[in-house]
């Protein structure tokens, strides 16, 4: 049996998106800033596409901006953000622990050039309260961001609270939606969002293209500077075929979303019930104010690498922390923001399922979990300290449950 | 008959990168930062993939970064440079007028911060001498960054020359080769390149992803913060199918550069011969040390959008200027600095053959140019004005041929 279950990684382009794609490679080809009938058909397709995927958002055409990922949008976002505020002594940015990547470590160079950076703490569940961030605020705060769902423990913040709180305190807000655009419904305008950010490989479609949407009147500045494309925001030739791509796909997502989670909701309680069964293991994030697609459990005792090659051998491809962080010793940056000890965010496993997962995926997951788990425990000499009550610490309890 | 004759502004994806594009879409879809065999299968392509780039270009694979394109490829090169000088006070820039946008305005940019660019005057002829370049390097320069060949009327520039004296004088050196790669051999040792800009549309590969070639030991820096692919110095989860994409359409590009440019060699005789009969025509850029698939003609008393448009009533995709400036009212800046007058400027038009070019296209553009000049002077009141004897200047003489 083959699972992928790694969804929040990325996920293979789908039959229809492809299907999209092929003939814009092959027949529309054309530069949309051409005069020509070939180039303005590609322009026409280009425009048209902006037009669904804002629709989607609730947003306008013209607030869509076409970027190379979600790296990409998460950077400009909050560089502009900067820049503008910047501009009105406003050097303050308030955001989280537990971010991505493609925010924190902009924000850290951004530090070095004298902004000064509050990352709010995150709860033990995995949210963060629009009090924490009313709290966070002050005169000089030039943007709040916050990411919408955790790419690694799936918890949803509360967007729209913290929208509105920035709205009224008159702070640009922007949310890093990867991880949730395809899982909830997001309406900009409802729940007060000036920027957003979407990658759209984590929905089916092709990798190197993603979305910033930036409310009108939001100010943008160039991370790359050159033709007049996007409104003269964002230059270089349009990837029309990856925009098609992507456009398919988050119609594709948004459409199915609620017969999606429904599914959803029921093989996670079912991969969590499975799973919490295996000694000295806990979920990591909020039972319910998570993605239901996503699982994420720590094992005490356990390398998350060892786990996760153990599982590939069984065919599973599933994750431990993020893929950007594979392959690093450090343990998870998220898992240490919600309290988890070194020891234990070592071993955590993350689950994203595919559409196309079933019961008996499931099923066949926790078992391969609990014999491998079981199977490494059994010469760890950390573990062995345990059993035979010598180890110092327990981290995890084991409840019945 | 229909003739896309646009190859500089972008190209069709051939088959042969399509049929390698697809199964990367559809099976090797992993994350290759992820550990588990399909994502361990998408990182082995993905180096195989920058090896094969290198090899290309006389490079080592570490030196090899991806990006999003031409347009990012020449940003990170030019605020990499500039961000390394800065540091031991050299804040000084040299360029050249006839820059694409995309290293232009990066230069504007920096220029507003503070740093100062010199933009070298271009020959009538569209070419910058490495004298020129000795002549302007100070003590405080940073960085030399010069086209290897122009977008628009693809005059090609002594690269290895300029290379060897900033390489002399200790200056870093990047080119934007963007419409060179695919036409003229490039060895990034030989002819003394630091930095190098490459987009894949350009050669039949896929739009939105591009390489920056890199040279060992120069120091860059990220425009795009986050996770650690390409060695940490580009965030954003890598773009398989493009970058494969890419791959495929060099080495086809550079396989058949030799015979492609044999052929470009006489159907580019044979038209620029048959354009010069137009009366008050005139070729722009240097007649032999231009790649072979450029022709771009100035005709006196035409409107360059007008001209585009009739001919593309005719089945005849070309520009007038680079795509990036159609649109715009501004004659070519790159006409401008090859000292065309504005009412010159305006007329222009790029014909860019593609490798299915044959005699008979280019006889049928040959006709249809001269019967669309012949037809838009017939009623245009600047020229009406020049056959009375009336106009107040000749820009252009009438050479028999
Ligand atoms: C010389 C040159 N540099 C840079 C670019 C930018 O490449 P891209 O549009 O792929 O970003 C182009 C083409 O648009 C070009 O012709
Ligand atoms: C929450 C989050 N933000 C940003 C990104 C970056 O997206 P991309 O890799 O497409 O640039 C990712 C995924 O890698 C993500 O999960």
């Amino acid at each position: 049996m083959f699972v992928y279950a790694d969804n929040a990684a990325t996920t293979a382009v789908s039959k229809n998106v492809l299907d999209a794609m092929v003939p814009i490679y092959t027949e529309v080809y054309g530069n949309p800033s051409s005069l020509y009938s070939v180039g303005q058909k590609a322009k026409e397709i280009l425009e048209e596409s902006r037009e669904r995927i804002a629709k989607i958002l609730g947003a306008k055409p013209r607030e869509i901006y076409f970027t190379s990922g979600g790296s990409e949008a998460d950077n400009q976002a909050i560089v502009s953000a900067a820049r503008f505020g910047e501009k009105k002594g406003k050097k303050h940015i308030i955001s989280t622990k537990f971010e991505h990547h493609a925010v924190l470590h902009t924000l850290q160079a951004l530090e070095k050039e004298g902004f000064e950076v509050t990352l709010l703490d995150v709860h033990e569940n995995g949210v963060v309260t629009p009090e924490q961030v009313a709290d966070a605020i002050r005169e000089d705060t030039a943007l709040v961001t916050i990411m919408y769902a955790n790419n690694e423990i799936g918890t949803v913040q509360p967007i729209a609270e913290i929208g509105a709180i920035c709205k009224e305190k008159g702070v640009l807000f922007h949310t890093d939606a990867v991880q949730a655009v395809s899982h909830i419904h997001i309406n900009v305008v409802e729940q007060n969002i000036d920027m957003l950010s979407i990658s759209a490989h984590k929905f089916h479609g092709p990798k190197g293209v993603g979305v910033l949407y930036a409310r009108g009147g939001v100010a943008l500045t160039n991370i790359i500077n050159g033709g007049a494309q996007e409104r003269g925001k964002r230059a270089g030739t349009e990837n029309l075929a990856g925009i098609v791509g992507m456009t398919v796909a988050l119609e594709d997502a948004v459409e199915h979303m609620d017969e999606n989670n429904a599914k959803f909701e029921k093989l996670q309680d079912r991969l969590i019930e499975g799973l919490s069964k295996i000694p000295y293991s806990e979920l990591n994030g909020d039972r319910h104010q998570r993605v239901k697609s996503n699982v994420n459990f720590c094992f005490e005792g356990i390398e998350g690498e060892s786990l996760l090659l153990l599982l590939d051998d069984k065919g599973i491809a599933v994750s431990s922390g993020s893929a950007c962080t594979s392959g690093s010793l450090d343990p998870s940056h998220v898992l240490l923001a919600i309290g988890r000890p070194h020891e234990v965010a070592h071993g955590s496993l993350r689950i994203s399922l595919g559409e196309d997962a079933d019961e008996e995926q499931v099923d066949y997951i926790i078992k391969s979990v609990t014999e491998v788990v079981e199977y490494l425990r059994s010469f760890s000499p950390f573990w062995g300290d345990l059993t035979t009550g010598k180890r110092p610490h327990v981290f995890l309890e084991h409840k019945a449950v």
